[in-house]
């Protein structure tokens, strides 16, 4: 077995474990987590250094961003705590496994449960940010999947310190388990997960995993473009992601002035390099009419915004030369492209549209499903919107700046989808789980049931299920019924 | 525009309407399918000939197998009646797009709905079976998703006699309701749905198909394990479905034998081509030491299997060489490759184990996460079995063969998946759904909350969803209830 198939074969056997712990043997591996790498801050920290010396030779050099230096840092102001704060809040989150969603009597004696279990092993590939083991790690627990990550080689020592502090964690809390005083045969096994969460360090080493289809279940690829695309062309896993992050806001003709610009200063302007940050302006031509789009505008232009036009628009901007005579820098013309591109800067394509259904054609040609938003004061034509534009967020009078596991209420992301299956949008713990169908038998064969003479027909009766009831729990309460 | 891209285009135009259109308005759809079809069965019986001439002529030549002559057949008993009501039977299910998951609030009248939607334009590729264009048709349009289908060229002109049909009934419906006189201005719009399901031919097409990531979202194969993973490493369109069916039966230290034998006979012999049917027996050490074995060897041979043993099981059933002497050539050594092999056929693989986490172990590693049962007394081990074996069936005391969307009570099923992600198992409708997020705002922008002065927290309130509610009746509640 060569390191690579070698790596993701302990992945999947950390897997194999992770399945069947309870929530409560979960916290204590997020414990140990938590307790080791307070233990091990100033390690971690000196490997940091490490990573911004290195870096700091290359930002003089003018070979990477100041910004890039600034998210490998770990020392910053309550940085490192916030970062153990994470696995504390991931650990309080309600254990996504093991809830039964639908519950269905096949015959007497014969029942069919659906029940959420870990996806399994997890390949996840991420920029600079070292804190991101920490979170991704600590997701993975408590989801119970085994994780694979790949951080930016920027911050190779620093995610190194980190991932031995995890797996010696591991180590300890799985031997814990074996010396544990519990009733229990189960839990007095020694549970084998140092590997549980692995780093690889090299662009080289991913290429190999993508391979590994028979033990690697999920790719999370959080990163450029380029990459994510390489990634869904070079595996037959499957990729968890988005490519891109094209968001448009229409405004249709009833929108409110004041509402407009509140929204689209706030959808592009908060942070221009996010992926929900808008990206096209469509506007109803009736708003050409009036000084409606002159002042908004005036606020975009006003808050540093570029804005790329279509003929209409300009003219309408440019109709009054005075208007913005000191910055007609900020007001272009734009091309084809423009339509297509996620700037991930102040700048905003702008076209003009006659109807919500122009607004839609557009959305659903250009876009990249990510989060597109309508601003208007007419219910059915928000309806019409929300229903016929296909993106995993749709949005009626607020900001795309909203698509965010944290303001969604999710407690930690592991992040956004643009994908139309599994899950789609920001992606929680929820998004890390499948289930599984267990059927309960008392020696049911299928030869059994059919419509001849001597047959019986199912039953197919179902079985009421609370939200986010447990098998155990629904047992618990049939008996008590019966 | 080239032709195939023209199609992958077609097909995407066809899903932006479906995914708006009603419950009630894709019941209009489905029977004037039914209809028109009911209209066509002389035409498209007349087709189904063409292609029944052509492949007897293969068939009397040695290239074609007679079971799929066979099933090329629409014209044999009750076999068309049966494919159109299964339109009738699909158009009656609850339809799975519109119910919202989940409902949050986020802050005083900024709320957020998860929303279950059409995934999109689905491709499936399928072999001989023509009615399988009416049922993959009559599920997409139900589900509101486009479908673009291949069968197998055997069955070419009954497809596209099919397709023909289908199409025109389409048409009529789409222009019936821009007639209609409904009080809403929405339905009197034609709806262009001609293109809602579409066949191509050959497999060059799927091989451009598979490069329409832009507008085609998920492709479904139902097929061989070579066209499966073709498929898999040829594309970056999500793909739903299995590749191989190698299900596994544990008989554990406390199974019953009569129980053992039942169950094991329904899962080898009932269809041995099917992807459910056991492959694999596993059989725990201590039955060597009785003749529980060797009595569950005898009823299988009786049944007309093979068995292919490991060193300990052949021994024990060659101890005593007059056992077997009538059925010798049905005992036989096993090699390491028979625990990789799906047989399809009357073969089944032996394996002695001492544990069920032996048991477990073998499966994980050479299953194919299909459907994999364990026969025990013993509660606490089929607990372990089914939250340590991952595949979408974990089955105790009950074959293999009941994996199925029909058994299941899903009504119709478009595929079984060993997918781990999205839909995993039988897939009904609701495979065929994805979710979107709506958020209802009213000028709300990200910028005003936060932990700092002047910012506001958000609120995060669960809003109580009943199951299968749509955002419809959700409002209507909450209304009565302010």
């Amino acid at each position: 077995m060569d390191n690579i198939t070698q790596i993701a074969f302990n992945a999947r056997q950390a897997a194999n474990v992770l399945q069947t712990i309870s929530t409560a043997q979960k916290s204590v591996f997020l414990n140990h987590i938590y307790a080791k790498l307070a233990v091990a801050k100033p390690d971690i920290l000196a490997a940091n250094k490490i990573d911004k010396d290195l870096a700091l030779k290359q930002v003089e050099a003018g070979k990477l961003s100041s910004s890039l230096y600034k998210r490998l840092d770990l020392e910053g102001s309550g940085k490192f705590e916030t970062m153990l704060q994470g696995i504390k809040d991931i650990e309080q989150l309600e254990d996504p496994a093991g809830k039964v969603h639908s519950a269905t009597k096949l015959d007497n004696g014969l029942e069919l449960y659906r029940v959420s279990c870990p996806v399994g092993v997890l390949l996840v590939i991420f920029e600079a940010r070292p804190e991101v083991v920490v979170n991704i790690a600590a997701l993975a627990i408590k989801s119970g999947n085994a994780a694979i990550l790949k951080g930016g080689k920027e911050s190779f020592h620093t995610c190194s310190a980190i991932s031995k502090a995890i797996r010696e964690a591991m180590d300890d809390a799985g031997k814990a388990a074996s010396d544990s005083d519990d009733e229990e045969k189960e839990s007095k096994k020694a549970l084998n997960l140092a590997d549980a969460v692995q780093i690889v360090e090299s662009r080289q080493d991913i290429d190999g995993l993508l391979k590994q289809d028979k033990y690697i279940d999920l790719v999370i690829p959080r990163g450029s473009n380029a990459l994510v695309k390489y990634i869904q062309w070079n595996t037959r896993i499957p990729v968890l992601g988005h490519a891109d992050g094209l968001c448009s806001t229409y405004v249709a003709e009833s929108a409110k002035l004041d509402l407009a610009k509140k929204v689209i200063v706030d959808a592009k302007t908060t942070y221009p390099a996010a992926c929900n940050s808008t990206e096209t302006l469509l506007i109803h031509s009736s708003h050409l009419d009036t000084d409606f789009f002159q002042q908004l505008a005036r606020t975009l232009v006003d808050n540093g915004v570029t804005l790329k036009c279509d003929a209409k628009s300009l003219a309408n901007l440019q109709k009054d030369q005075s208007t913005f005579k000191d910055n007609a820098d900020k007001i272009q013309a734009s091309n084809d492209e423009d339509y297509d591109t996620e700037f991930l800067e102040l700048t905003l394509a702008v076209k003009t549209v006659n109807s919500v259904d122009e607004a839609m054609g557009h959305i659903n040609e250009h876009g990249s499903k990510h989060t597109d938003a309508i601003l208007t004061e007419n219910e059915s034509e928000a309806k019409q919107f929300m229903a016929g534009v296909d993106a995993a967020g749709v949005y009626w009078n607020a900001s795309t700046r909203f698509a965010d596991g944290f303001r969604y209420g999710f407690g930690a992301e592991v992040g956004v989808s643009t994908n139309k299956t599994h899950a789609r949008g920001p992606v929680g713990l929820e998004g890390l789980v499948i289930y599984k169908y267990q059927l309960h038998g008392n020696g049911h064969a299928t030869a059994d049931y059919g419509a001849d003479e001597g047959k019986r027909p199912y039953l197919h009766e179902r079985i009421q299920v609370e939200e986010k009831e447990t098998l155990g729990e629904l047992s618990n309460k049939r008996q008590r019924l019966n």
